[in-house]
């Protein structure tokens, strides 16, 4: 509750404080977040009258946004007649979410309730894109999940676009991302105009995170984090069933924070950061020294990774340290996460959730020493390797979120008047 | 705005969610920042009709906690008859503000405008208290405030009160205070009957940061981050005009944050702090060394480090190193609480903000090599040095805030349903 997660509130209240969800998105996100609902039960979750419930969806209804679907008799009685629900009606809309990277771009296509209905992904090249070939990326990817979905682009009425680095959403400019050349690149809007349908963008954990918020532990959850560990470190963090982007749209960038004072050189240029002792690029140039291997000699990071891992497993103490030392500063990172935000829940996520040293016992106890004792439980870790679509499905999300703010959100009230 | 700070807004909403301060606590809120406006700006700044705000101040000026004032002409045409504006009614209710530390505890009397009226100090011994100790020291100081104030504690309406260590707000419990003995103590309702007034309690940080958010740079500035030095570490963040306690209610511990891997012994018991490099006790225990002084003989903190800083300035390398060093961990602290909130404000704050070693330019400078570079400008850093007033006048706000909540807020909509 709102009142209760921010309970200083200051007097200094802004006009659009005053405002809020008009009821009939809060009605919309209310079904589609539990499948199907009786209209009394969405009156009574939402704390309105039932009038208020039968007006409002019998217009979303008008509008092909809901339909009504018949649920079983009650099993405890077996009389009655069958009770009427509503669900989001899901061939309504489609939109397309995808997830940049730069090993491989995955692209799914949701409906208006969020299910996939087809997927699709390119293998790339690893090097850094310019904006012409990354725009070129977007469009082909699209066109190949539209033939596998029987859908043409046109039908389509939004894309999200989850992208790693450094996103301002607000100006939706790519302040720096390893997949991309130069800086403060604008994409959105000219993905916009070439495609012909409205484009959001985000940094990739961010979107894993609403992926969570939305079809997964953000539905009895209203406040987590959700760490990522992949070529990068990334995080998102939900406050109050809200994704937080920091104060200026920048911040939850733990993959940055500092976690040694002139500690290791990360590929950012500054030292100490945590990605540089636990990001594949971190293990791969302390590998080469562990396994004994000439500087000079190509092998490819998964095959550095995998020789790695194997090593350590079978005693090379040289590699074992390795994990070992970035289990314990991840475990340093993840319990101060917990000594600042105090979260009930850690989410790890990512690729590397598949290899067990990050997250193995020690690492977790580890955390919880470093975890303040204000005398409760630390907070739950849990781990979810999630595949590419998962993040990919979040990017629809994102797009799912501003097609339904457009159709039944406050911009519609201000013209309506 | 909540949409632009939370723009990833989930599809779960909570019934509380759809819920809002009701306009008669945000007119009465807006007036007691702005000091006085016309009705008819009030209207405009809230966004509502003036029409619902003339019948909701009328109902306020009848309940005396809301008065009109004569204002001069306007100055640019020194036509017309003199407006009126409205502004909340001072002598209408007194409040206390109450901070304890461990040193010397502050009080302050505040009228319902959030002015200071009088205010008091006790000095003290610094040892952890027992739970009755304390109690006797919140009455006896009320009472010697109440004297200065010429009101007796039958006047005042509540009390608010910060205390130092990890404060479960929800239930109003101290955890854990370095000036209370003992773990998880009740004081709340134990001061509330025995002195007769509701009271509110807090971790003293986050009141300091409330008393910016109410009389200073919060009323301007939406999101920042309040970094106390004094025995310990502390900090406030707000976050879209409101207090934010971390999730489960004890975050933002960036004391015992930590920004060493097995580094120095903090008196919370674990290793690598912030606090273990920072805080008084830390500067004073590599002081001893420093100056080469026996480890029994018996100088007060204070003038330890007045003893350790003259010697820094003077040239002693091992003294200049000790505040060096603190100055570099600061720095480390400081760019990942921007790294991860990424605020436009950091403001330093507290008692060793008095001493420039902390806050040099040197300082500042190592800082923004560590915040990660977005390619926009690091946040501002802002030096207040409050004295222990300003504390207490936060721990006033807090009272202020649930007094107000209580007359005005949405329990009273409950209640007259």
């Amino acid at each position: 509750m709102e009142t209760e997660a921010f309970a200083g509130c200051g007097p200094l209240l802004r006009p659009a404080d005053a405002a809020q969800k008009p009821l009939r998105q809060l009605v919309f996100e209310h079904l589609r977040a539990h499948g199907q609902l009786p209209r009394v039960q969405v009156a009574k979750d939402l704390g309105v009258s039932p009038a208020s419930v039968t007006t409002i969806t019998s217009e979303l209804i008008e509008s092909a946004l809901l339909e009504e679907v018949q649920t079983p008799r009650q099993a405890d009685t077996g009389r009655g007649r069958p009770a009427v629900a509503l669900r989001v009606r899901p061939g309504a809309h489609h939109v397309i979410g995808i997830k940049l990277s730069d090993r491989r771009h995955t692209a799914v296509i949701a409906d208006l309730s969020g299910q996939v209905v087809a997927s699709a992904a390119a293998q790339r090249e690893i090097r850094p894109l310019s904006r012409a070939q990354l725009l070129d990326d977007v469009e082909a990817l699209m066109r190949d999940v539209c033939a596998e979905a029987g859908l043409t682009p046109g039908d389509l009425c939004g894309m999200g676009l989850g992208i790693p680095g450094f996103i301002d959403g607000e100006t939706r400019t790519v302040l720096w991302s390893p997949i991309l050349q130069g800086r403060d690149t604008e994409i959105a809007s000219a993905l916009a105009r070439r495609l012909g349908m409205p484009v959001e963008i985000d940094n990739d954990a961010n979107l894993l995170t609403l992926a969570e918020l939305w079809f997964g532990v953000g539905r009895t959850i209203s406040d987590f984090a959700v760490v990522t560990i992949e070529q990068g470190v990334g995080m998102g963090f939900v406050i109050n069933q809200r994704l937080y982007r920091g104060a200026r749209g920048v911040g939850m960038e733990l993959g940055h924070a500092k976690v040694h004072l002139d500690g290791a050189l990360c590929r950012c240029g500054q030292r100490g950061c945590l990605e540089a002792y636990v990001a594949d690029y971190a293990l791969v140039r302390e590998a080469r020294t562990a396994l004994n291997l000439p500087d000079m000699e190509d092998r490819s990071v998964s095959v550095l990774l995998e020789g790695l891992l194997r090593q350590a497993k079978s005693g090379n103490p040289a590699a074992h340290s390795i994990f070992r030392r970035a289990g314990r500063y991840l475990a340093l990172a993840l319990a101060n996460v917990s000594n600042l935000f105090d979260p009930e829940l850690i989410i790890l996520s990512g690729e590397r959730m598949r290899y067990d040293y990050l997250y193995a016992n020690e690492t977790l106890r580890e955390m919880n020493t470093m975890t303040l004792d204000t005398g409760r439980k630390p907070p739950k870790v849990e781990i979810h390797a999630w595949g590419d679509m998962v993040w990919a499905r979040g990017a629809a999300a994102l797009a799912l979120q501003s097609l339904t703010e457009q159709m039944l959100g406050s911009a519609r009230d201000v013209a309506a008047q």
